[in-house]
This record gives structure tokens, C-alpha cells and sequence, in this order.
């Protein structure tokens, strides 16, 4: 089926994406939420995010481990299985950090962070990444760009510097909005703002 | 025997005392060098100080409730029995905390802090304080200066700023050393620097 609608979208060369730019950011479980907040306490919503999420009013400090500090960074709701620290790569040369790219939720091997809120510390002997660039899409999404779950695509933002992003992993989830994911540097490399677009190209 | 003593050296009116500036720094216990620095890691000694205390090689970094961090602050060895951090008042302002004045090891009722090392990070309830000054001495020198252990005297420094520090508390003990402890902003305000001297008045 996957394999039909792959072909019958095969004439589609132009399939536009929304961008969507992530600052650095903090995902929490809710323990840890309770660690630095204090007992029981739930992260409150600021601002709805694409896809379910929130960026929390909350706000915590991060560390590496060289001891330089970032202050007030946003945590993103709602809590996870997993707390993960996502910071850019000019953030980890900051923090004088090696955090790896990787994709989202997968930390194995990644670098220690602490994390600090105002009722309390946590130390993440692994959790910061540097968040690896995909796009998220519903099935129906990825059935009219003709692409699969886990394929490995191109996109091209047409600009005043113009870039092509290449390795940009598909994500397909049900639950997800049709919605490509840079970071600030990317972003900033490529001369893009979130709501801007770009295309896929296989 | 100290009243005799006292009275003894009641014509002494200038009984003089070397300055200390202390910056801010860190006391921890073992249990937590070892949460900040790994399992089993001792401090290890940079410089000696007055009293069997050390500047130790280790820093570590502080953030107060207000999320506000400072970088880089030392530990001074041996550990202790308690965590304490002891900032000045500057420090307390640019961390936007309340660090009430008193005694080092009277930490009861002052201010919330979390310490980050390396390898970790510990949450203090309570344990930032501003140090209120003190004069440390051995017994030989409160009998020649003809003071006892707990009296409240006033230190004139004598200087181009020209100051008089009251409600100093004099601390006795076989194992101090002969010196006043003043931190960086007493210091700054008085035009003072470590090695100066100044002279009790009672």
C-alpha cells in the first residue's frame, strides 16, 4: 500500500513543508518536574506548540560539565518518559559540551547535563543532544509527498541564501503536524524563520 | 582567670589584627564532593590557607531560585559536617536570592541554593548565608588582647577610606590563627586588602 501510494505520488516533485525552529529546550519527566518544582507540582502552559506539545511556563537552568551555565530555558510539556535537554550546536560550544546529533528520544551515549529549577537539581548522566532535523507528518501527509516512515530525504529552502538540507529523516505518526524541524542554528545558517517553507526533494 | 585577664590588658587599646578578604566560596561534606565529583573523589589542595584550611582545585557552580548562576566558585577544604555557601551581598543581588548575615555554620533559615559539579548536582534546602565578620584567635591572643571568646568588639581600619566595623564577633579557639574575616564587599568598601591589619577597639 505504502509501495502504491509511493508511486502514485511520484510525479509530485514539489511537496512544501512548514518550518518549525526549535530554541534550545528541556522535556522532563514528571519526577523530575517534582524534583525541581516541588512535590506534585504539574507544568503549567504558556504557548500551544505543533503536535500535542506546550512550552511550559516553567523555565530551568542547565550545566555542563565544564560548569558553565545557561539560564532560563524553556521546558516543553507535556512530561515525558524521558527528560532530554536539546541545545544547538553554538550552545554546546557555550557550555564547552560535546552533545552528539541525535534523534529525539535517543540519548544513549549522549553528554551529562545538570539540570537545575528552583526547588531542586537533577543530574542527567546522559540526555543532551543536539536535535538531529526531520520532518513530522501524518500518514495522509506522507502519502501526498509520496515518502515512508524513517526515509531519508532532501529539502531545499528557496531564499536569499538558498540551502538544501540533505539526511532529513520522515516521521510519520498519526498524531503528528505536517511540520519540518530545524534548530536556531540551522535556522540562522539558512536565513529561515518558523512559518517559512521549503520542499522536498527525493 | 579571663576577667583577670582582661583586666590586665585594659590599657592595651591597640591591639592589632591582620585582614583576611574572603571571596565567595563553598564548604561541603565528603557525601557531597562525592554526589558533584564522582564516587570516592577527595579534594584536592591548591593553596593553604589560615586555620588547616585550603583552597581546593575544584570548583563548582551555584544557581539560586531565581534560576541565576554563578560559575566557578571554590571549595575550600577539608570538608565539613554541613554544605554551606558563603556569598557576598553583590553576589546575593546578582543572584536575585535573600542570603540572610551569619555565622558560618549557623546556616538555619538561609537561603535555598543548588551546587553543580561535574559529575552531579545537590539541591541545599538551606545553606547560603552571607558570613558575618569575625576575628579568629587562639586563647594567648584574647588574653593579650584582652577579650574573650564570643565578645562583640569594633575594628578600626585605618586607611585612606578610614573605617570602623562594629558588632564584630571575636571566635577563640586552640586551633585558629590570629586574623579578621571580611569578605569582598566589607573589603571593597573599606579599601582593604587581605594582609592589611587593623586595630580592635572596645
Amino acid at each position: 500500500m505504502v509501495l502504491k501510494a509511493m508511486k502514485e505520488n511520484n510525479s509530485e516533485n514539489d511537496y512544501s513543508v512548514p518550518i518549525g525552529v526549535s530554541a534550545r529546550h528541556v522535556h522532563l519527566t514528571q519526577e523530575h518536574v517534582e524534583v525541581l518544582f516541588g512535590k506534585g507540582y504539574e507544568l503549567t502552559k504558556k504557548k500551544e506548540l505543533m503536535g500535542g506539545q506546550y512550552a511550559s511556563n516553567e523555565l530551568v537552568t542547565i550545566v555542563g560539565y565544564k560548569l558553565r551555565a545557561m539560564e532560563n530555558v524553556r521546558i516543553l510539556g507535556p512530561v515525558r518518559k524521558m527528560s532530554q535537554v536539546e541545545i544547538s550546536k553554538t550552545d554546546a560550544i557555550k557550555l564547552g559540551i560535546k552533545a552528539p546529533i541525535k534523534e529525539s528520544g535517543d540519548i544513549k551515549g549522549s553528554a551529562p547535563i545538570s539540570i537545575v529549577g528552583p526547588k531542586g537539581a537533577v543530574y542527567l548522566e546522559e540526555g543532551c543532544i543536539v536535535a538531529k532535523r526531520h520532518i513530522h507528518m501524518a500518514p495522509t501527509d506522507a502519502k501526498a509527498a509520496g515518502v515512508v516512515n524513517g526515509q531519508v530525504v532532501s529539502v531545499k529552502a528557496d531564499n536569499e541564501r538558498g540551502t538544501t538540507f540533505n539526511h532529513v529523516t520522515i516521521r510519520v505518526d498519526a498524531s503528528y503536524t505536517l511540520e519540518m524541524h530545524i534548530d536556531t542554528d540551522e535556522a540562522n545558517a539558512a536565513g529561515i524563520a518558523t512559518g517559512d517553507t521549503a520542499i522536498i526533494i527525493k
